[in-house]
């Protein structure tokens, strides 16, 4: 198969880490006889240092004509410290989540058996955890109507959310489900929140066209408790944006793994696949960064494209490094820490 | 001095663990000459079933008229299944807050050394946490305009603050904040809400007034995952309504001490206190439940009217039972386990 791939290597680490996973995507796509088109584009502080805002139209237009966007991460300390800046990197993200449509945010959470005692966690709450949230990108508290009244003395932020919003990702929801252990929990507030009301009903009313599916519906406090209790209870989850952008967070601590997990970001035409780690300004260009987050997200996007078994060869190769030692220092644990290059070469190496 | 304190002892195993509390807090005025006057009132899923309504006017004046309440847990699950009920338990709930002006949920996280390895975090992340929440109460997207449009197919909630709001929760933190490691952390989405961006900037500009107190700015997703990682590095924590919810509950699993945790919601003119946990009504009337959490709230009580002595005297005991093994099964981990009633016994004994 023949492919364009967007490449976003955004800020910090974003392009050292994205460097490795084309090289790993290359060696997968010559393995397996495909042919990868890199289309580099800018995005976040490197692209408002360039052209003045983080997600230019020019990189709008690559993205939307590829077949997928590999994203690395963004984010420099020079935005950091004022939130209401008028041009900021994440205003790149959301813009650019909003025009290409990616509604729905996959987020799994697993753990590596030997990366299991790098939990805050005890290894028995953990052990076997296996989860994945669905965190709906487009809609919301985001997205909804937001400013100032009063002179600025009273600031409000409208939460929308329409049944077709909700139906689009809980289809996912429900059709994820079907390819694991058939479980499905609704995460919403609907003892407080009329937009919850609407999820939790539309969800019920879809329960019917999937009656495999076994369905719960939790509210937002509890799962954030019980996602520190008992994770490994937790196969498929969908939630809203904000809950969702909460939620992940915190289940991305429990495994031990997080400097590992892989994320899609899916649309109706092109999806996009990113590590959920930052952009770590403090590593950048010091060749420190672990490459596997990057590494796997390419892997779902090769699994998303159907190519089951490309995705499987590199997840396979980033499993054989992690039993083989052959890490970076985040993992290293006091024994020999490789650079994110060489990192890099040895899971093209292996594939 | 005298009292008149509203007991509202509500659903499930409130009752039994309010008659706990009645019992050590009548042990302590008697040590210390007080006099409390106890006023009880319906409220919950009991007030629904008595009068069709879980907050009645009746309720509402006695709480009031009152000192103080001292609030149980409410809830039942023949409330549970449908959250569009017209009327339920959690409605009481909000009506209460709104109608007492409770802006102020005071929410502790502790540990108690023998019961660190209940936590489901290892150890180490854990000793020594000693965190405080204040959680906005009467405003955010719990009390904004909510509904639906076109016909039913488009759900909004809206959130809304107002400088006096983020001011009156913001002087509580920073006033909490210099009786403590002064330290404060103000939790937000400043990179997406206008809301959040409110709080954030009426906060910094409260900081000339406590040049002591330190203050650290972090989004919501980022204290989610720190609380998971790093609980012991918090000290006083403010936010809005909606975060407050699930961080609150997030937090208090960590502690492995859920089962004791107390709280406060302060309004201007009267102030509340109640265990954090529910109404667990499988466990109701069967003398099994946890007192403690209770009790520790009506030492909150006590020490919110200046009576410190008081409110030492009444953590004392419970420390004491649990160094003694007098404890409910929740605690019992194989040992011997006391009912709700001897515990409660105990503790007013040992004032
Ligand atoms: C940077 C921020 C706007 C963004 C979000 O809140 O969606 C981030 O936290 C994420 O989860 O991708
Ligand atoms: C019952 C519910 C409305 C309530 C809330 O969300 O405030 C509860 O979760 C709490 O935290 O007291």
């Amino acid at each position: 198969m023949k492919f364009n791939i967007a490449l976003l290597a955004g800020d910090g680490i974003g392009p050292e880490v994205i460097d490795q996973a084309v090289k790993v995507s290359d060696a997968i796509a010559q393995k397996f006889g495909h042919e990868i088109t890199w289309k580099p584009a800018l995005t976040g502080a490197a692209a408002i240092d360039a052209v003045g805002e983080p997600y230019p139209d020019s990189t709008h237009e690559i993205c939307k004509n590829a077949d997928a966007v590999l994203f690395g991460a963004i984010g420099h300390p020079k935005y950091d410290n004022d939130p209401s800046a008028p041009v900021r990197p994440e205003q790149g993200l959301l813009k650019m989540r909003k025009a290409l449509g990616l509604f729905a945010n996959v987020r799994p959470t697993f753990t590596f058996p030997s990366l299991l005692d790098k939990s805050p966690l005890k290894r028995e709450r953990i052990e076997g955890t296996d989860l994945v949230f669905l965190r709906e990108l487009t809609g919301g508290i985001y997205f909804g109507e937001k400013g100032r009244r009063d002179g600025g003395e009273t600031a409000f932020d409208n939460c929308v959310y329409t049944r077709h919003e909700v139906q689009r990702l809980a289809k996912k929801g429900f059709e994820l489900a079907m390819t694991r252990s058939k479980r499905l929990c609704c995460v919403d507030k609907a003892n407080v929140l009329e937009t919850s009301r609407l999820w939790r009903e539309t969800v019920q009313a879809m329960e019917k066209d999937y009656p495999e599916v076994t369905v719960s519906y939790e509210f937002v406090d509890a799962v954030a408790m019980r996602l520190v209790q008992w994770p490994n209870t937790y196969d498929v989850l969908i939630t809203e944006n904000l809950f969702g952008d909460i939620l992940t967070d915190e289940a991305s601590v429990i495994s031990g793994s997080m400097g590992l997990m892989p994320s899609a970001s899916m649309g109706a035409e092109v999806s996009l696949f990113e590590p959920i780690h930052g952009s770590y300004p403090q590593a950048t260009g010091l060749n420190i960064a672990n490459p596997m987050a990057t590494v796997l997200s390419a892997a779902m996007m090769f699994e998303n494209f159907g190519l089951m078994e490309e995705g499987k060869a590199m997840r396979d190769s980033v499993n054989k490094a992690l039993e083989a030692g052959i890490v970076t220092e985040d993992l290293a644990d006091g024994g020999k820490a490789y650079g994110t290059k060489e990192v890099g070469d040895w899971l093209a190496a292996n594939i």
